[in-house]
């Protein structure tokens, strides 16, 4: 079982269409808020990350709305590991309304890249420790 | 070979983040974009589908971020449909700059339901022209 | 002295733009979360206003930047009231940055307006206790 | 009189919000390809001034909303200047729809910083040339 991090999200006005619901491409952004609260709990930064030279960008994403969140809910975005090949990091995303109703789940692929020339390192040599962290929570022991 | 629509489309600063490049979630913003002129010379339009009581909300989406934009870019974003099935459509989207990189591939997934309720019907049922039309589309015809 | 309502606030990475900053327009969604944040704590409810069939449009808005939020910091809104006639409510805002410096400083002023015509209404008269407890925290009495 | 610039906006649906109408901090963002078509119009680039080592960040924002934009609309903004003093630039926004309705007004003030250091530089010394020709298209010579 994979260590999983909560993080309380309330949606903003500003977050919602003409729809009535979050539109869709805000739930990317509460994506970022479930990562950065897993980072932080796995005890590492990302600021610290970019400010050694690097940048973590995504490879890939997705994303299956199942019901919408509304103006009003409270959420909250679970956040685990499914991949940590010392290449690439998959980060898989659940996002509950106060009912624990299933909303949103999904996944972002993040690869390490040198900011001056946003050329490919794994991430196994650039960090380490933060990836060896990560083999852990993979398995949450 | 099925039909394919051309839109060009300049990021603005408000798309870019602090490394740089278009911010990843807002390229799903960009597949909103070639969406639009799709159904647009399609000879359909999203606004009539709502007058007439119904919203297409995404069932899912895909990105895939190969290259990024920059601002100063002048972008294409091609859009194609890879399914109707009557019940779900699928949109194709590739991203070009002007050199003629691809810089994102993706594609979303749409579903037909009643503006009241949030009740699923099947686009075949709801807008069979349009469906028809689609079908052409697909092949090109 | 008014009434004044803190909240915390953790710039996303959604919101910086190409300069390392936040970009100027997500300050304005910052404002909202102070504005949010202010009415809760005043025992109201904007989701209560809209299911009561009005709506508080942005009547309009004023930021002056005096110093950028950047990732990283930790934020807090302060927000209070300058203005409660019965028919125009403004909200000023201060953000400031973890060591206490002034960021952006700004206002926005509010009318109602029935949901389904967009015809104004006096606060005053649709929302006569709600008006009366912001003129008390005004004063902060 | 001065030089105006037109250009032609069509509101995305991520730009809308709950109220069925463009989210009010959103209008920023169109401030901003009226500012870039002003420029671009006027023979000078932002990203070349990016190049040429400077930023250009936005001092203050005003704007009033007068009445909404909402999807489907065909928006027109038109910018252009009000002061160019050698240190600030007031570019002006006018926003109609296709009725030629005037939905929202306002301006945003800026100067020059130079990109590593954030500190302040005079526009008028930074780029002569353009502040020359800004200075005409005040009075539209």
């Amino acid at each position: 079982m994979p260590y999983i991090v909560k993080k309380e999200l309330i949606p903003q006005y500003a977050d919602t269409d003409m729809m009535g619901v979050v539109y869709h491409a805000n739930y990317i952004k509460f994506f970022e808020l479930g990562r950065t609260a897993f980072i932080h709990e796995a005890g590492y930064s990302y600021v610290e990350m970019e400010q050694a030279g690097y940048y973590a960008p995504v490879y890939d994403v997705y994303a299956t709305y199942k019901r919408p969140l509304v103006y009003g809910d409270e959420a909250t975005i679970s956040t685990w590991l499914s991949l940590n090949d010392g290449i690439k990091t998959v980060y898989q995303y659940e996002l509950t309304n106060q009912t624990g109703d299933v909303c949103v789940t999904g996944y972002t692929t993040h690869v390490i890249v040198k900011k001056d020339s946003f050329k490919p390192v794994p991430f196994k040599r650039a960090f380490p420790e933060w990836y060896k962290t990560y083999n852990r929570l993979m398995e949450n022991h």
